[in-house]
């Protein structure tokens, strides 16, 4: 038996038996996707120990999900029935912190913003700010590919990893990647590892790219009385030629949320909010700024200015943070995480609006507007089997409409389970008929994640 | 046969059969690599003819070898004996640029400068910038993973790839990626695919990220007595928490081969010469610069000045770009391509000049010394083989200190055929492979430049 192999080889405390703790890692913030029971779930504290779990996987041929802190919205770590979860949970040294290669070297399971202010000490950045930064993992965000709100400017996780040591999918233990600042020394594997969902390898060790602390940001914020009046705000920045350091929208469902649960006094008297930024430095972001709130104010805001008081600045970005964990406390979430081009963002904005009246489906969004990366958010009041078939309907028409306009079912959530069907709709045959070659390559004995990403 | 297929199935202008032109195709610009005679060379017209040529090659189990200018300097390109050599030359068309979205399409045969002109006339900017950016192509770019003189603050030609169309082992016609600014539908194949070599998948199509055109440059020139006082500055400028936009270390024997050539009238009363840009916005520009020159300075620098003279900085960075073919002129050279962490920069170029004193060896140095990128070119006179002996031997014993000091084999060249040895001392067994898996899974049939890359 599995589990005798791993009493066996590791100590008592890396094992976690009780089925009461044991369905807490069961399933990640995907309300809608189904999970299975594990028979245990291991949260080993070195490299060799998640090699020795592997390898004990793969001789039982036990399927394996990996997990970070399962704050994920897709199902990516959602427990097979029968097989181990392996949490990261232990795994969370920060080691090494270059200032001169400006790198860092940490563990699968050290959280986003206790990395943020670690670097921060050394006058470091790391970028990727996912909104669940203040929970999530560095090797969930890894696995995700995570986004987040200055991607706008800076790009993805995928653009911060230099290097990853990983468990395969035949219980090697090996690096990918490098620690110099270029390299092109074979294929990259480090970077076919980010956003693979935990299929292709399990993380023990992440080195990630650092940028010098940025100047302070100017926020611009902009009242809609439409989600497609500020869609039209969104295209004017890009086509303005402007580089906002955030660009993100906010809906009044979302405000109300957060501040029926935050109290935070925000203000609601518009439809959606439009919460812009610029980090360029001095005169520069005096321009950007300025020439954001024009944009804003000749796409149709009632209300645009540029914030002075920081605080106020910093109350609407984190009510924007809050908005997802304020919503699920009305009932189920479904999230979507479709990415259009820019130029579809007002498009893609009316069509969410027409599938949620079509199916009469409360829909929230928040989105990271100038990426185009949008996130209906569709809420069931709990119990109702009728709103749930009504909402799964609208979830699956828009994301055929992102396909439509030339966008994505995922712009960084993960495909996971919820997503699956998009993906098929999406790719080619042929494409899909590579990530079953790759995957069966990298992980030949089907261990890692079954189930995950491939249709 | 294969010839009879091809010549029913293309236009006979697309088909190279006479041997003296077709051997003008057989290699690349790795000297010392070798090369096969090619059965014929094919220049197709659109993605639907290579989709042909591959589709013959695999009927006929008969290698192919894509190839765009033949810059390369690793043998990536070189025909293999009885194979097809498949030039992209004549897919050279600019399909899309787009400023709203920041993309442009091409076709895989477009030359990188050609790109970076046409984008700039929609005050767009393609950052990547080989310094064989007059000549070489953007496929040949992605096949490589092109690195260039500003990726030292903006990053190789893969941070700027979004999408690919492609023709796979199998002869599919696919397109990989995407044209939204984020995205994670599935593995990063079309970043598995940049770097490649052509051993995955022949390039058709490449939709890549564009930038707005960036602020006028300041440059910093430093003349220094040694190579390891250069590093030193090198260092320094990393220490200080500056992100230049060019960092270039330019030796004696590059400057005084460049001007005998051009006769630029370049000052060389130096070992050493460093090239420092910043682009940095208004303040923070002068601001940059001038903590540059003060790195230099007390790294020794014999001499240290900001260039007033536009046109003066514009000939250091000719020169800089004209090292190579330069060098040429003065007979077979060895190029390695080496990165190293940025702090081991000093030590790594003087173990260069002791590799060069041990072996009697002329070794030129030219380096993107702020990713630590360095360019150690052999020379050796025409005709005598004592001395390329001598030149092999440093060879392999400055890529084994590359390794030893935490660097990798290939900053940016890639392994192609000279850097395969290097790529096994880099890379464990298992990471190798998982490069054989990732290649029998999308090349089976392993026509796709076969003996390339992989050890």
């Amino acid at each position: 038996m599995l589990i005798d192999d791993l009493r066996r080889e590791l100590a008592p405390d890396r094992l976690v038996e009780d089925q009461d703790v044991a369905s807490g890692y069961s399933h990640d913030e995907a309300e809608w996707a189904p999970h299975g029971k594990p028979v245990v779930v291991v949260r080993p504290r070195t490299a060799e120990e998640v090699q020795t779990v592997v390898r004990a996987c793969l001789r039982h041929g036990v399927p394996l999900v990996p997990r970070g802190a399962g704050t994920g919205l897709s199902g990516g770590a959602n427990a097979v029935e029968g097989g181990v979860v392996l949490s990261t949970e232990r795994l969370s040294a920060i080691r090494e912190i270059n200032p001169l290669e400006r790198l860092a070297v940490v563990e699968p399971g050290v959280v986003n913003d206790d990395l943020r202010a670690a670097c921060a000490e050394h006058g470091l950045w790391y970028p990727p700010d996912p909104a669940s930064a203040p929970w999530s993992t560095i090797g969930g965000n890894v696995a995700t590919n995570a986004g987040g709100l200055c991607c706008v400017k800076y790009g993805v996780t995928r653009d911060y990893v230099l290097g990853l040591q990983v468990v395969t999918g035949t219980g090697e233990l090996v690096r990918l990647g490098r620690r110099t600042a270029k390299g092109v020394a074979g294929y990259d594997l480090a970077g076919l590892m980010v956003g693979s969902e935990g299929t292709l390898g399990v993380i023990t060790e992440v080195t990630v790219r650092l940028r010098p602390l940025r100047d302070p940001e100017h926020t611009v914020a902009g009242y809609f009385s439409s989600v497609v009046d500020a869609g039209r705000a969104v295209s004017a920045v890009a086509a303005a030629g402007l580089t906002p350091s955030a660009l993100e929208l906010v809906d009044k469902h979302c405000l109300a949320a957060v501040d029926q649960w935050k109290n935070m006094g925000l203000a609601v008297d518009a439809d959606v909010v439009l919460l812009g930024r610029t980090d360029a430095p001095g005169a520069a972001g005096e321009r950007e700024a300025a020439a954001m709130l024009e944009c804003f104010e000749q796409a149709g805001a009632s209300w645009a200015a540029r914030s002075t008081d920081q605080e106020e600045a910093d109350a609407l970005f984190a009510a924007r943070r809050l908005a997802y964990p304020a919503l699920e406390r009305l009932g189920p979430v479904l999230t979507e995480d479709v990415c259009v081009p820019k130029a579809a963002v007002p498009e893609m904005l009316a069509r969410i609006e027409a599938a949620a009246a079509r199916h009469d489906t409360l829909i929230a969004n928040i989105a990271h507007a100038g990426d185009g990366n949008l996130h209906p958010l569709l809420i069931t009041p709990p119990g109702d089997d009728d709103a749930r078939v009504r909402a799964q309907r609208a979830f699956h028409e828009i994301i055929a409409d992102a396909i439509d306009l030339g966008g994505t079912v995922t712009g960084e959530h993960g495909v996971g389970l919820l997503k699956r069907d998009g993906l098929a709709g999406e790719l080619d045959p042929p494409v899909l008929d590579m990530h079953r070659a790759v995957k069966a390559a990298l992980d030949p004995h089907g261990i890692l994640n079954p189930g995950k990403v491939i249709p």
